[in-house]
């Protein structure tokens, strides 16, 4: 299937976590992976060869902004979004449905698709899942994500199931209009925090016959535990041989859960976006740089790490950076926090190659962010 | 003195021009070179490992700015100008009283020093050529420049015999507060656009008997012939072995004609500047990759350049990332730019180790641009 396959090499005995290698037209991702996201086929304040430099092996673009700007015939004209971006390794799309719902009034839903008017000039668009299929086939990325209907939190019941509903009917509309066989489609699971949802979509989804699966949906507002109880409630009704992503999630706490629970693959502009406001993710929790206590701090932001930001800079001159407003603090950050997050990756399949993934998930549970973020922690908060 | 030394090792026989290496304690400079500036301690756009690639060999950076933010103290408390930047190869610190000239109605220059208002905070400071010699030891750039009076254009001949006999006097201070071995004070020259000014600023600064020299207040609003005669009324009064800045220069047609007239260094924030407005400097002249001509256009910026952006993203590709306001837009242009600057200063270099300085200088001259720079060009375009 144009060289697309997903191998699962090493499984926790303990949980649903699994190393895998995702072969894609444009290389193999091993995952368990995190992919940066380059909404607009730039990841922001970062080169493709940064890219390359920290191991990243899998990007996430965004098919509405791209064809909002610079449009799906220019994408075309100058060679696809590979030849784009810069960036000739695999490449996933999200539709961008997402961001067409989170645009406040300006975008009206019906069973058919979606009418909205674009974040850039305001001009009216109308997307279908077929429209999108279409568009993402121009786009060519490798791993691409239908148009749903991602339910925003809180939502009751009713509107959650209607949304799965409509999200399912699309999904058959465009696995039928998908042509491409050097692209997979994923189909996605919604459902909202409604348990018995995520399992019917799961299931109806999965009847579809999708080479690879999404849960969508997620990371909207609900809390940690609501969000990990839609994942579980999702993935034992999917195929075991197919490839499972999480939309928008990749805070570290969540995305060795995630593994714990079957997922594949995951992306999240958390880790570039943050860097951007100054805040450097570390072992402890995050670390604002724009923080007046480290005007004269020799250390870098990690002693521990391994990425060009902590074996260049101290914290001071990020820091000086940042007051001065040069690119150099984001992009410095931004190294620092892919790094960050693709080395929680590489520990995570290190520790399902070896067999100790339960310990590894323990152990960083209970020493990441001072054990904020540990099972008991969080139930605990819920209940609270 | 230090590890500072300037060794010339060839001469071309039919100009001023020189190919030699500055040593510093921090690397060798081969001459003649450009320095990207990094006023606050950062090149735009690029990280010093960026610079390591394009073959930088020194950046000039802002006494001024950086007292301003992060202060001196801080500067020091990081480890210094060098850790700062987290550029340890050579350093160049002009001492910013150009930029202090410029703060219109908030600075006021008397025969000891200059009063002026921050532009950073507002709050009120003082400089004299000991406080900032005093400065720039604190920063620990290895090339410094003392403070001068920078006379603008156009100015009157009593204005400029004025403020270039204050800059003597100020240099005169500055050599004999200056204490550090591993630093060279340049002696800087003044005088308008009078060479009998810039002779005699040029002589009586020689006597002072600095290890190397620069020639200030051009590139200020004077045409490119009367600047170009102010280097030619103060070079030969200035000492044979040492080496010559030619400050705030750096187009590539001033630079062929600069480096002619027996200049061995320059500074220059145009190619980095313009980059970040989207325009990219090619043996054509430049061009914009904002103009909507470019949009489909699959072309490199230049197909004979190696540099990073030209071998990895077509011109449409480029202006995309400046329609989308992505970092990358900017990072892409100035590799660009200063790659296109410092390969002009490697074929300069290459010209003269083989003796072919003259038909070098004449053909980029009549190829750059279509020959707008040519002298022909220049001589006409000032008489009409």
């Amino acid at each position: 299937m144009g060289g697309l396959r997903f191998d699962v090499v090493a499984r926790d005995g303990a949980s649903l976590a699994r190393r895998g290698v995702l072969y894609t037209p444009h290389g193999p991702i091993a995952t368990p992976a995190f992919a940066p996201v380059g909404t607009q086929g730039a990841v922001k304040a970062l080169a493709p060869r940064d890219l390359l430099g920290l191991g990243v092996e899998v990007v996430m673009a965004n098919a509405y902004h791209l064809a909002m700007r610079p449009g799906a015939d220019t994408v075309a004209a100058l060679g696809g979004l590979h030849a784009l971006s810069g960036w000739d390794g695999p490449l996933m799309t999200d539709s961008g449905g997402f961001q067409i719902f989170s645009l406040q009034g300006a975008s009206r839903v019906d069973d058919d698709g979606v009418t909205f008017k674009s974040h850039v000039d305001g001009s009216m668009h109308r997307f279908t899942p077929e429209s999108v299929v279409a568009l993402q086939q121009t786009l060519g990325a490798d791993l691409v994500m239908p148009l749903d209907v991602c339910t925003g939190h809180p939502a009751p019941r009713a509107r959650a199931a209607h949304d799965m509903r409509v999200t399912l009917r699309w999904a058959e509309r465009a696995r039928r209009s998908h042509t491409r066989p050097d692209q997979w489609l994923y189909g996605i699971v919604q459902g909202s925090v409604y348990a018995d949802l995520r399992a019917e979509s799961a299931r109806s989804t999965a009847q579809l016959g999708f080479p690879a699966y999404a849960i969508g949906g997620v990371s909207v507002g609900e809390s940690k535990p609501e969000m990990l109880a839609a994942v579980e409630a999702a993935v034992p009704h999917l195929p075991p041989h197919a490839p499972r992503h999480l939309l928008g999630v990749g805070h570290p706490e969540d995305i060795v859960e995630g593994v714990a629970r079957g997922i594949d693959t995951f992306d999240c502009v958390m880790p570039t976006r943050v860097a951007r406001t100054a805040a450097a993710l570390t072992m402890d929790g995050r670390i604002n740089l724009r923080n007046a206590s480290h005007v004269a701090d020799l250390r870098p932001l990690d002693p521990a790490c391994g990425c060009y930001a902590c074996q260049r800079f101290s914290r001071g001159a990020i820091r000086h950076l940042f007051m001065a407003g040069e690119m150099l603090g984001p992009h410095l950050l931004t190294l620092h926090n892919v790094h960050f997050t693709l080395d929680l990756l590489r520990r995570i399949r290190a520790a399902l190659e070896s067999g100790t993934f339960g310990g590894f998930r323990r152990d960083f549970l209970a020493r990441y962010a001072h054990g904020a973020y540990a099972p008991a922690r969080i139930a605990t908060a819920t209940a609270g």
